[in-house]
């Protein structure tokens, strides 16, 4: 049976090269930006189109079973559209997981792969080496101070609770929803990755 | 330099069992129940009153530094027990972690020692395994309802915190004062606290 391993991370926290690091590791495939591609493909829409809504909040007035209903009307098109790259998501999950042994990062995919059994983890740091990996890593024509950095971990954070929150109905971040949490603060995240890495095959392997 | 690995759990998540069973692997000491008789001894009290204190909550009407003064005039003598049951505490933790590598279960050792670079680990289950654990591992004698368990359960970890919270002004349970934070639930602990030992043996060793 393909063996899931599930990364949820805190913008900044360095989740995203964790999990690249692992994929080569253990020798698994690694899904992140191009599961958009995917989404796209199925949905019908753009990719851009879907990485704004997989981005923003979700629309939190109605739980989404009501939306389709509503959405008849026109006037709940937008969330219409959300439910539908919601679907396509779990979808291209589902197909992800069962062609291969693989790491998705983000998508809800701890939760979307539930009956899965995915190893669940959930990477974060504190909020000063957050704010140094990100202006570290910032392209040269942003010019983000840091408080302004701040203010957009939090808002990036923030938007991934609400989507996920909507979505599976569970906390964001909450540690019960996760196998382990691993904080990256003043850690070498290469190093991190390697024992991670070892530790899991380990697991797998009694 | 001596390597100290700090334990917080919730309560029933098997969080001690798991510290024990690392401490073995390891080969290094492992200090739980017996912190409170060291505790006795320094501080010139029975281990009954020490225990006591350390398993009840702080008086959280003042900050511990206030304390002192006022116990001048025996209004606040309770608060003055503790604040010589937490300096002998502090003490004893910084004596224990002196002598060799070793694994401390509670105490808030996480930040007592913090200058000596603990690995902090925080372990955890959900409710109804924890449940289930406790009801398996009561004394005959014992009579608890699920749900009287239940209750038990999330006292003793509300002394925990409003204890924890109080000396350190940290939040007890806050991800971002661990190093990793491992869930219990549904796991084996003897295979749990075996690949997160050689992850820390690999981890110690780079």
């Amino acid at each position: 049976m393909n063996k899931i391993i599930t990364i949820s991370r805190e913008f900044g926290s360095g989740g995203r090269e964790f999990g690249r690091r692992m994929s080569e590791i253990l020798g698994i495939e690694y899904y992140d930006k191009e599961i958009i591609s995917k989404i796209a493909e199925k949905a019908d829409l753009s990719e851009g189109y879907v990485k704004e809504v997989v981005e923003k909040r979700p629309m939190p007035l109605f739980p989404m079973t009501i939306g389709a209903t509503f959405a008849a009307v026109g006037v709940y098109y937008p969330l219409m559209v959300e439910e539908s790259v919601y679907t396509a998501q779990t979808e291209v999950l589902h197909e992800l997981a069962e062609e291969s042994s693989c790491i998705i990062v983000g998508r809800c995919a701890d939760y979307i792969l539930r009956e899965k059994n995915p190893f669940r983890m959930f990477i974060y740091a504190d909020m000063p080496s957050r704010v140094e990996r990100c202006m570290k890593r910032s392209s040269p024509d942003e010019h983000f101070s840091e408080k302004e950095m701040k203010k957009k971990i939090k808002n990036v954070d923030e938007s991934r609770a609400k989507y996920y929150d909507f979505y599976t109905g569970r906390k964001w971040g909450d540690r019960q929803n996760y196998d382990v949490c691993v904080n990256t603060t003043g850690k070498d995240i290469k190093l991190l990755a390697e024992v991670y890495s070892r530790m899991l095959q380990d697991y797998n392997s009694k």
